[in-house]
């Protein structure tokens, strides 16, 4: 059975609560996100390949490792990055405040942040804000929480899938946030995701690397990996399935799910590109391998000509080949077929009569599609971006101010 | 002695003539470029990595290789890649053309292009072009040529130096065009040169090669790597000097007078991005090596978010901080310092205190200077970029109209 579309965000599934509330960071807007399960969950997470990370990082990882959780405190309006020592101090603060309030142990609250890198944190206004948090803790209250953690964002990025787990009825539910410096690597944006299947460690970490490898690490607005990225994943186990600990029709089962939510949430973020008003899909096809199926697929999606084209509806695929060239796949620029929409424009390496036209509609269409065959191989690979328009650049000439 | 300015440009080294006219490839401005040398040069050039190999590249790589050529034919306005087997007929045709009228052997001319990729070559208009342009052909015309291969730069780019090789006057000249689709990597734009120094082909190309690492491949205006980048190098030896087969301080002088005329040329083009109003320099000292230095350099300089930072005069380091740790480049980020002009804004990876204003006043230079010292090593390197303007986004949504 396919995973069905559910309400409820981060807290459809069993035993999960959120808040978001206001900790004035950055003015009257929902700056502070809590997510809590009411037990002890498993935890899984991938985070910036960046060499710069941000403190939160810093702590949020070893304790993914443990392979246990229970709660997420994150921020926005700040990254909480080069803050030097302090930092880390401000980050491990926001967990012990959390962890006091819920009466958990230290360890079990991962940390998160996104906003302005190199900026002291107001803990002055976050610590009270945490303890609102805290106060207002709801099964309603994942809207709350996605709306805390988004800066630019012009959209609330929530989704949530039921689906069937050997005759249990189990939940994935997920928020994320954009929209800027996004080129996520082995990690993506603030995305946090929450199930009521119990899974073991082992598997959710290696499940949720393998969805992220699909879903976050091909989605491009800027080709600028963040210091802040992570992914956070939850399972609580409240579903009361048999724990998941190999691979299987129950891996598969969650693996779809956790893929659908991932799939829609790394698609909002791509068509929520600071400043863009199309989404970019490419797909390759007939690759030699999974790898260069993904390094043409997102070297395309994420050139700055490419999108300038798109948004002029100027359909110079010229540049798509230039792109996919220099994105370090394999290929044989003689065997390549492209296509916008439905429009083949290239053959063989080499144009084809085409409808000038039709290929210019496909560039107007909210959603671009771009189609490379390179003819050479069984892999694809799919990757989302989004177009440059002025106001990428005027939104990035004062994101301080 | 430092190698001197003189004028002429690509016809200023002896025994050099050029010309440049209109075929009307575009309108009435001027498309095809010539560069003859009096007698056989030795040659040497590098040339794009992208997979996607323009046609006059295919056709150029193993002449270069051959060690020796006599003439460079160019045009702008058609990239001739993407052209199929029809464009490397054409490319050996305008090679051919050229060899006729100048009585050539036809190995001996090399063959360039730039424009849009994909439009079938003119040759109803190429070939009588060159016909003209052979007819031209003067030691004045090193002007005309330089506009004849421009797309859409707004200056022309031409440089020449003179210094003293054991004895006798050496010249090297270049003229070299921009502006979009900027990312070089073993290889650059349109880049031609021309020396009367005597250099063996192994000397030439390794020396060329050397240089260019350090100018041409440093530079970046969009990250794009395109499919027609070329530098080619001619060497004449009608200055009289002994040959130069091996390093010595020959060999010094005349990679010295090399990497002026290439560092000038290639600092003008990033000066005259696509939509630039500011060039951005980034230095990195302290690097382990020198490919982490220049990896840093290059990413910071390349950087979407640090270019619309400086466009809008908005002194957002993070974003230095972030692009620096993407790059690939291994260092400590607890060892950082940024200055900002003179103005230091990170210590040991974190925010120092510092002027908003004096940060500011750095990012409305014409050149913004910004260095990185990371604090762990010997290494330093530079590289160029300019700002991310609106224009830039006008300019490649209608580059096609």
């Amino acid at each position: 059975m396919e995973p069905v579309s559910v309400p409820g965000g981060i807290t459809a599934a069993g035993g999960f609560r959120a808040a978001g509330v206001s900790a004035r960071i950055k003015n009257q807007k929902k700056d502070i996100a809590l997510i809590y399960s009411e037990c002890p969950a498993t935890a899984a997470g991938t985070f910036t390949t960046n060499r710069v990370k941000a403190a939160p990082l810093l702590v949020t990882m070893p304790r993914v490792a443990s392979g246990s959780a229970q709660a997420i405190i994150a921020n926005s309006g700040n990254a909480n990055a080069c803050n030097g020592p302090g930092g880390i101090g401000d980050a491990l603060l926001m967990a012990r405040e959390t962890a006091r309030a819920l009466n958990l142990p230290e360890e079990m609250v991962l940390v998160a942040s996104t906003g302005v890198i190199g900026q002291p944190m107001p803990m002055d206004r976050i610590l009270p804000g945490i303890g609102k948090a805290v106060a207002e803790l709801s099964r309603e209250g994942g809207q709350d929480a996605a709306e805390a953690i988004m800066t630019t964002d012009t959209a609330l990025k929530e989704c949530a899938v039921s689906f069937d787990l050997a005759g249990k009825r189990a939940t994935v539910g997920g928020i994320a946030k954009g929209s800027g410096m996004i080129h996520p690597n082995m990690a993506t944006m603030l995305c946090f995701i929450t199930t009521d299947a119990a899974v073991s460690p082992g598997c959710l970490q290696k499940c949720l690397k393998k969805v992220v490898d699909k879903t976050f690490n091909m989605i491009t607005v800027d080709r600028e990996t963040s210091t802040n990225d992570m992914v956070l994943l939850l399972a609580n186990g409240l579903a009361g399935n048999t724990v998941i600990n190999k691979d299987g029709p129950e891996m598969d089962a969650f693996a779809a799910a956790l893929e659908a939510v991932c799939g829609v949430l790394a698609r909002a973020i791509a068509r929520d590109g600071e400043g863009a008003s199309h989404m970019i899909e490419v797909e390759v096809r007939g690759a030699r391998t999974l790898e260069d199926a993904r390094l043409a697929a997102r070297s395309v999606a994420g050139s700055n000509l490419v999108k300038a084209a798109v948004h002029g509806a100027d359909a110079n695929w010229g540049r798509i080949m230039c792109a996919a060239g220099y994105s370090g796949a394999g290929f044989d620029p003689g065997k390549v077929d492209v296509f916008l929409g439905s429009e083949q424009v290239v053959a063989a390496g080499s144009r084809v009569d085409y409808s000038e036209d039709r290929a210019r509609e496909a560039f107007l269409a909210p959603v671009v599609r771009i189609v490379i065959d390179l003819g050479d191989g069984a892999h694809s690979a799919t990757a989302w971006g989004c177009d440059l328009t002025e106001d990428y650049v005027r939104i990035n000439g004062s994101y301080r101010s």
